[in-house]
């Protein structure tokens, strides 16, 4: 039993004189003028050491290399040379009793802040990555920040209640992962994509007020911000409307804000439909940091006739004021960017030195040159085509060019709601209509979903933070015949609905209340409160960008038996 | 928005007159005398409701079956007729506005905490199952109980942190569930029997304190009181010795019965080793809450020779005061229950009206009666054997009588530590050793695991509650060299060990202080908390014995094209 009686960030010039009881690594050993300094790090902070020549314990000081684990007794003094960096670096430790608890060998990446190692070596030594106090911090603000958003939701009465991993495969959307029975051969078992599900029976069980702490899962070609296991808070609420949910989280981001970070969020949010998100800034996660908002451009060029534009429906634009410095070559790139986000193309027109020039100078009279609202050092930026291709063109191109300008402020929170979001999307290659967020999502008006169903609006809400959609709801569909109406707009057969959703459909007829709820990316709100922008560094024992395991060497070979007893076989490889 | 004004369980004479608006679920529908009384029901409780011929409500209220869900407005009153064993029992609200939010068909169970629907039904249609105020109080009281244990934890700075589901097979102990993984064909990731790895990693990695409320997932034949995925309190603390642990859970204990229960558990508990629970109890979980302790019979035999007790290492018994009532067809059963359980027969002695009797009463002289320990009406039952056998034979008997004969208290807690565990077991059989509890189980002295394993000690300590075992940890090997040592004498090749626990041993060898832990199972917890006696009630959306879930019909058939993609046949069904 070590009854230590200090963390290593506590001890100050109060304590001078006091004898202490420490514990923790040697983050530092130096050797200075035959006094040994000794950096002892704990999770809180680092606390230094001291071992002059005459002391006793110093042969065997002398042994200790850095990351052994010690438990000292000394007494307080106040140091020579203070480190005005540090909160106890007033002090050290002149040590009077040393215990080495355990030895180390030279750790493979250097257990400090600063690091050039590989994510792959990172990744693979990840329990000593962890050991660095920055990723220390970053899985101590994950427990706060769960912690934070647990407390309102625990003080406003909703039960925290679990559901199960393994659950029943539901394919639409994305893939599931799956695990073979044992009990009944030529069966699987899915991951859950989320409790969806679950959280709707919760509410038909009138449990009311319903949360988790969710482990969800997609078996997705990944990219740098997904994880093949991810959590998410997952909240549902009965006899609610939009509002109601909308309001708990934002009562949730301000406590969570404040309490963690100190930060002060104003509420309510900013409320903004999907359409004017998709309009001003081509994106339905806008990031609202900055401006550089998107504009219709055509009644700039009522009477100029540019070839390329001809019959095009829409042209918009953008207007960067620090249009000076950008050369040919950046916009041939911008011009990747444009197209690579379904854009058909990108002109520009600059003024600078009072001469106007671009790619669409030539077809301008100079009076009409003169009626756009370009400053000196402007530079436009057009894109022509459907709406929805200049929208997401233009939208990738704002957030290049916020990037590369500068222009988003630091530690600053901008939180929207994008509301009023289309019920479905129609796939034109497919012939059929897909919804927008899930099939459980309310209408606002069952009749429009019937007779005029392009044009259905949905009760769903997405919350967004500083570019990033950290999460979505809904209400949903609570009456058993707007949900075989949605089934059929989808169209599901009988038989399909019967098969996948069969036992829901059901339950919906004994007395479901209406009910709505909202999932929120636990990963992404970590990631953007640490100020990281790799959702690995939030996530314990992340996945590589390829699902593995390097640390564990995970997925990995088992045994012929283990197959057997599952009555599966691993085909050959292709 | 529904901003109703109570919930169902508040309102009494103190609101009389007042104007109220509920929201509910038409618990029961009566018609008295041209009145209509409904029993609306919340997740809180039951408030009456009155609508009068005369209310223009009238006909609107005619329709509303069990089970409509209902949004009231109305004026508290008193009733008439007071029903005392409802707390909103004095009072009545005549309905003055009425929406029906949803109707119902007549559900397949009905809900109310009596049921007689057999348990396939409840689970088939869950989500009604649960609308039964009992199991709604399951669930509560499990939320309730998470966050008390929270509580502990958090406010001692213990770190929530999660851990993968998506890991790596390490056979050695329980089935796992495997996951085929799509990128790289032919391999598997493995559900996790506990995250007992990844929690020694975080120790490695500094972070001193970690706990989880984490679940995990077992392939094997299912019991009463398991399911495949289950949840546990995983808890991990470093620099920490035995003692640290066992305050800290009992801290958990105290403040958990006392916040959810309102009981008083006395602390610390009681401290019993193995040794002495099977010698006293022949269980490593004893039950303490009633007496009927087994002893050493021999001393009472000296001199009786009984020829099926020639050569036996031990003879030892139980003495029930009840014995008076129980018939010869009954012991029959006891001699089953005995058999069952390792035992090889059961002999048995009662004194009845002054005379004895048993099956080996004619072994006896009338002096060596008298010496024997029996008072009137008692009974003695004798069982021959080894140490082993005797005890489990004898400690299954104790638990038949204990139940039988009501010995058993009801609202009464006893907690006791098993401590003092042997380190391995010695498999004759297969002729090598297994863990007792499992290989990163530290010895309590390296020294004897290395000379004399069959004597090696661990600091292992299981935590008992009522007979069952809600707990266990121990202090884990901080040593590279000791955790080898233990795979060396597990009879793991230094190839087995590579390949398994390879990347562990390694992390070993990096600075890794002392630590241990504990996982307490949370369902049991909660089931005992709850006063029931089946793990199913106490978890929102169970398996059945089988593994299945009969209302998502899981596992189930999955396309021919996810199967394709993860490369994996399903063979004959055999």
């Amino acid at each position: 039993m070590l009854t230590y009686t200090h963390h290593n960030n506590e001890i100050t010039l109060n304590h001078l004189n006091q004898t202490v009881h420490l514990k923790g690594w040697a983050a530092k050993v130096r050797n200075l003028g035959g006094l040994i300094f000794i950096d002892l790090r704990d999770r809180f902070g680092i606390t230094q050491l001291v071992i002059k020549p005459e002391n006793p314990l110093y042969e065997q000081a002398l042994k200790i290399k850095n990351e052994y684990v010690l438990d000292i007794k000394g007494v307080v003094i106040e140091r020579e040379s203070k480190n005005p960096n540090l909160f106890t670096g007033d002090v050290e430790v002149d040590v009077t009793e040393l215990s080495i608890l355990n030895t180390a060998e030279t750790p493979p990446i250097i257990v400090a802040n600063d690091t050039d190692a590989l994510e792959e070596t990172r990744l693979k030594y990840r329990y000593l990555d962890l050991r660095r106090p920055l990723m220390q911090n970053f899985l101590m603000k994950r427990h706060q920040i769960t912690q934070a958003i647990r407390e309102v939701l625990v003080g406003e009465g909703f039960y925290e209640m679990e559901t199960p991993i393994l659950g029943k495969s539901t394919p639409e959307g994305a893939r599931d992962y799956l695990v073979p029975s044992r009990l009944y051969p030529g069966t699987f078992y899915a991951l859950p994509q989320s409790p969806q599900i679950y959280k709707q029976l919760f509410m038909v069980a009138g449990m009311e007020k319903y949360f988790q702490v969710a482990r969800c899962f997609r078996d997705e070609d990944l990219r740098a911000d997904r994880q093949p296991e991810f959590t998410q808070i997952d909240i549902e609420q009965s006899f609610v409307d939009m509002e109601d949910i909308q309001g708990l989280i934002e009562r949730i981001m301000k406590h969570t804000f404040k309490k963690v970070l100190n930060v002060d969020v104003a509420t309510p949010f900013i409320r903004m439909s999907y359409q004017e998100a998709m309009e001003r800034f081509g994106s339905d996660k806008p990031d609202l940091r900055y401006g550089l908002e998107i504009f219709d451009a055509k009644p700039l060029l009522n009477g100029v006739d540019i070839p390329f534009f001809q019959g095009k429906e829409h042209i918009r634009g953008l207007i960067l004021e620090q249009g000076s410095t950008i050369t040919r070559k950046r916009i041939d790139q911008y011009t990747d960017v444009v197209k690579k986000n379904h854009g058909e193309a990108l002109a520009y027109l600059r003024l600078q030195d009072g001469q106007y020039s671009g790619s669409i100078v030539k077809f301008f009279n100079e009076p009409d040159l003169k009626q756009l609202p370009l400053k000196e050092g402007n530079i436009m930026f057009l894109v022509p085509g459907l709406f929805d291709h200049v929208s997401s063109a233009l939208g990738a191109l704002r957030i290049e060019l916020g990037n590369e300008f500068k222009m988003i402020p630091e530690n600053t929170y901008k939180f929207l709601w994008v509301v009023d979001w289309p019920l479905l999307e129609y796939s034109e290659e497919e012939q059929r209509f897909y919804a927008k967020h899930h099939p459980f999502t309310a209408p606002v008006d069952p009749e429009v979903l019937r007779n005029d169903p392009k044009n259905a609006m949905a009760k769903a809400y997405d919350i967004v933070l500083n570019g990033y959609e950290i999460g979505g709801g809904s209400i949903r569909i609570h009456r058993q015949e707007v949900q075989r109406l949605m089934f059929d707009t989808l169209g599901l057969s009988k038989e399909d609905i019967n098969h996948r959703f069969g036992f829901f459909v059901d339950a919906l007829k004994y007395g479901t209340p209406p009910h709505g709820g909202l999932a929120l990316g636990l990963d992404r709100v970590v990631m953007l409160m640490t100020n990281t922008t790799n959702i690995k560094d939030v996530v314990a024992f992340p996945k590589t960008q390829s699902a593995k395991d390097v640390m564990m060497q995970a997925p990995s070979d088992v045994d012929a038996i283990q197959l057997d007893e599952l009555n599966i076989k691993v085909g050959e490889v292709k």
